[in-house]
């Protein structure tokens, strides 16, 4: 029997919060539907931050009030605060996420506050959740590297890691936010939280930035991880701008993960559908790989 | 101490042979100038194929002629057949290279003969080389896949690879042309392949037309392989064209063989100056993700 694979699209969320332009409500729930429809089943739809700082994201409680219902599929959000969980928790949600940072600097540079005030931030977050059976999702940031600190070490990882796991969230997602790292230093670090953590409640997030995210989570699949975090059309960063850094595009993780056998119930073809539409609004060409070549017929391929 | 990779330099052959619009030959010298200058050993710097046909490598002759001589370079060329060789011998060359398919459809319509014929006309290539002492490199194209076929067999692969080995070919180069493979498949050819020719025999050439390149290049680390083609900047099909399909960029090989622990000799700043000198020529941007970095301050990073 094929192994499972779980992806959590963050394409609705990591990815459109980093476009330069704010997306439309109505576009942003045609897109998570098209996603659900192709077949993923978490779905990270928006966040409750200030709309003045992040407007990108503003309009998330219409966007879940509208949004199509589908068995299965875990419609998540993330909260800052207590103010965004109390909004969030009102709504047809099925997760929270809570985002803290491996790197102290970039904790008060990001969120304004360090590791330890954030983690303390989250209490009633997770209160509010816990009372609700809402699960909870914790990302770790800068895992593999900070964009003030430079190298951040696997024990800060690991520490943030278990203390967020011990605040009750169910799943880690450890992010590489600013895609520096390769596959040796990537499998290090997983096998570090591996070692205190269960395998199954870790998640890897990474960004393309180098390159690199699809020879990381090659790594980690082989070290066991069976989450994985990736968004359509590798939305977060425009590919012709200097320094894009999008997360690594879901429909060329899912073709590598068909290729290696892995059972992921997606439909590439679908997702990459998703990401012509999406991208057609932001009125640019895909960062998909994949979703290129499957508008290309054989035969135009170049010889060797 | 650690391990040596050998990374093959063919943008200034399979890269630029690809592209649109033929680059004039002293922009060419340059460039394999400022590659040999960032420590790459072993470049193929052009080819002896009809100018009508593809008009991009025309000059090939003058190039070599041109090119300034660094000590331990190798400067290859592809040679088509007995005429080409001819040519090539006279000039300043330290290898020749012939071009093989494991796909019978391919070679018949890249090459216009079957792969039987195509390895009978090596046969005066190889004596011309062996005559001079010329090491020669054996390409096999459609290793994973091809255009016109489809799947193409591992025991096709490793029949065209023995007999070219056979007729004296020093190195198979085996090749994922239209970048179709992932690293499972990848994995399994190699160890067919390895099964009967030795490991350092072996170089594997990546496409990176579905964004498998870095990870299939992983899975064949493993397997013991330590000879890698790459091509500056992504060269070998537009990053902004439908169907682009260019090769692995020798830039996001370097950083990740970096960040393994393994030694090239490469340094990776160069390589992408290099990649911005021809890219600023041919009038786009890099397909490195490495040098689009680079070219950033972390502090422009945005928040995963």
């Amino acid at each position: 029997m094929a192994e499972h694979v779980t992806i959590v699209e963050v394409g609705p969320r990591d990815g459109l919060q980093n476009e330069p332009t704010a997306v439309p409500v109505e576009v942003r729930i045609e897109l998570v539907r098209q996603l659900a429809q192709a077949g993923l089943r978490s779905i990270e739809v928006g966040s409750f931050v200030s709309p003045r700082r992040i407007p990108q994201m503003a309009g998330t409680a219409e966007l879940l009030r509208s949004l199509p219902r589908f068995d299965e599929v875990i419609y998540g959000v993330l909260v800052p605060n207590e103010q965004g969980a109390l909004e969030a928790v009102e709504l047809p949600i099925q997760e929270l996420a809570v985002f803290a940072s491996a790197s102290e600097t970039f904790s008060q540079r990001n969120i304004n506050c360090s590791i330890d005030e954030s983690l303390d931030r989250f209490l009633p977050v997770m209160e509010l959740a816990q009372a609700r059976s809402i699960p909870v999702r914790g990302y770790v940031s800068c895992v593999l590297g900070c964009p003030y600190e430079g190298k951040v070490s696997v024990r800060s990882v690991v520490d943030v890691s278990r203390r967020l796991s011990a605040l009750g969230c169910r799943e880690i997602s450890l992010g590489d936010t600013i895609g520096i790292g390769t596959p040796r230093e990537a499998s290090a670090m997983v096998r570090a939280a591996a070692a205190e953590l269960p395998i199954d409640s870790l998640a890897v997030h990474f960004h393309d930035t180098r390159g690199q995210a699809l020879a990381n989570i090659l790594a980690c699949l082989d070290d066991g991880v069976r989450t994985i975090d990736s968004s359509v059309a590798g939305l977060g960063g425009c590919p012709y701008a200097p320094g894009a850094s999008g997360n690594v595009a879901t429909e060329d993780l899912v073709y590598m993960l068909d290729g290696l056998g892995m059972e992921t119930g997606i439909d590439v073809s679908a997702v990459a559908a998703a990401g012509d539409f999406i991208s057609r609004h932001l009125g640019r060409a895909t960062a998909s790989k994949v979703a290129r070549a499957l508008a290309v017929s054989a035969k135009q391929h170049s010889a060797l």
